[in-house]
């Protein structure tokens, strides 16, 4: 069966199971990731306090670590939250926002590499190298120019994914004009999405805590989830980007067209819009 | 005097006396909390420092206590404020996220129960029932299938609701498809809103915020300001369902059009639209 | 050159170089500052442990401080990313939100003052009164009625402008309905914007992630830069103010068109709307 017709059923699961996905975040997206939750039909939990974090956890279906704030507390809380989900065997996915930019955010990053288990590390080019090698170059939260993901490129780019995904466990989602989406085994390039996305904050955070939907409703295949996840958020922002060019509007609407496509999406507008190719 | 004449006179309090709220809020939904207090012609102090809270909140006409974040120097500054606002004899407005979700949660809840004397007390079925009996089966920040107010049950669950007014000495605002809002001796029924008010985040701390707005311009009548919030805010997310759907848009353009009936809202378009029945 | 001249440059500068503006934020409008900085082409970062502050503002063209929260760590974080820019020369602008309103904000402020040099000072009239003289008025974060700056008091506010520039080192930036932008000799008097804008959340803040994207990208040229700034963004205010009534929608709707037309602006559009003179 192939993800398109995999797809039905990847989609028929949120409906079913309305995952609730708890989400640690920061001040500048939460908003955001519990909005993109509620769109696509999951229920989010936003809770970020210590000694609250594993009761709340435990009655979710899946748990999303935003890096965005590394405040000591929210670390302490990620790292309960991450380990209860470990033992329930909930899928934990991981945004490294910022690997790189600052020494404070590595040491946090390797922490929760150290002691939680990732089923998926979702990152731009930047912050996943960084995480493989320890080194990178970003500046702030966007990619640097000469990590990209090019068509030139995409063999060898595949191959290092395979190789992190094999030494961390979890599937890597390394987002950028081409996606791709990797176990240890097998691979997909995904060529949806619009560069307008990167005119709005939070479209990253946001797709991650998109991949806390389908990872919470389909915990028996990962790997397709997030390629239909990744495909369907990016084409949503395909239309979206249409959509603001015919209304003349602006990044403000653009953004809210966006989480509105999301809001619409369903197995059949993606499998009209996808653009994935397995390797 | 009815509510509906009554409606004239509280609207126009709001109009004249432009509240300035102090909300305690949350990242995820501080945003949307001052928002919609602008949208009604109040105005938002978000102050959280326990050090600047009783400066800030003297100069307020009303408190809200949204309780989505129990970090503790938030803890103390509700703690803090809400007493000096017992003390000059403004309104506070409890709004109980999660109870019951986390002990954590549960002992913030009742330290503040304790300390602050409260007008008003708006949550979820689920929430008000753990207040009230200090066990419950909330699941993250939705009201539990099993709690629901319905038409069969609507006549205990007024009963409880007056029974917890006269113990707490506030009027109990419990939100649902069929609100119920109640002080010791009346209640009303209300049965505006929509379900897709569900599908995005923070409509519930927003309504509290609404409270706040309606309270702290009627100090003298926080039962029937209350009612004419619930039911008002209620019917611009039937107006605001309706626009969607006709825009064929999502959630994201249902939330700004929910924002946009609110700050629309007056004492006319609130006699064509509420659902309310004393009881 | 007059300024209507000078602007090509100073929005081809910021589409050239596309600066990284690190902003320290509040839950409230952390979200806006980080979209308004987008929407400009410029690329926000908005990291606030004070661990890991240096690090990030190192890689940026300028940087922000929002006075909206006083947190402890996040002060500090102020501090020590304030210095850094000011060692390697970046322009930090200074937004001193409810200045006046508690002691805990005064002491901030006046650590703030005491230990970075500022490029920029943009408050409402108030806050802006607030620094000069230590004693003011402020109800919660909007500027007291009997503050405001009117035709016939100008002069002596642009008079009192001018030395607190000579005091401060830094272009005084008084927002109102007239706003005034001057530093220690030379003034601009603007009367763009609407009064809308004080409907919705954050227009100040995200005015002075505005500044900040400016004048990072025209550090040649800060008092120009500036008027440019609070003109442009005033326009945007106006032009949403119309679309809001041709769609007979509210203030989320205007919220949003008032992004948009920002991302739209350029020195054409520009040219065509501001209300600028020199005094």
């Amino acid at each position: 069966m192939d993800i398109f017709e995999k797809s039905d059923l990847i989609f028929k699961n949120i409906r079913e199971i309305k995952p609730v996905v708890h989400n640690i975040s920061n001040i500048v997206t939460a908003n955001d990731c519990a909005n993109i939750t509620l769109a696509l039909g999951g229920s989010p939990t936003m809770a970020g306090h210590p000694d609250e974090v594993e009761d709340v956890t435990s009655g979710c279906n899946g748990f999303v670590i935003n890096m965005g704030d590394v405040a000591e507390p929210l670390v302490e809380a990620m790292l309960r939250a991450g380990k209860r989900n470990n033992e329930i065997g909930h899928p934990v996915i991981l945004d490294p926002v910022g690997a790189g930019a600052a020494k404070k955010i590595n040491d946090v990053l390797f922490e929760l590499l150290k002691n939680i288990k990732f089923s998926v590390i979702r990152g731009n080019v930047s912050e996943i190298k960084f995480i493989a090698t320890g080194s990178g170059s970003a500046k702030g939260v966007d990619a640097d120019e000469s990590d990209k993901v090019t068509d030139e490129n995409i063999d060898i780019a595949i191959d290092f994914a395979k190789k992190l995904s094999k030494k961390t466990g979890a599937v890597i989602a390394i987002s950028g004009e081409i996606d791709i989406i990797s176990d240890e085994n097998n691979a997909y390039i995904i060529k949806n999405g619009h560069a307008e996305m990167s005119n709005v904050t939070g479209t990253g955070c946001m797709l991650s805590s998109v991949l806390g939907v389908f990872c919470a409703a389909n915990l028996d295949d990962i790997l397709d989830a997030c390629a239909v996840a990744v495909s369907s958020y990016g084409y949503a922002g395909e239309l979206a980007y249409r959509k603001m060019v015919e209304t003349d509007s602006g990044t403000a609407s653009f953004r809210m067209f966006l989480i509105d496509y999301v809001s619409k999406m369903n197995a059949e507008i993606f499998k009209g819009g996808a653009k994935i190719e397995r390797r």
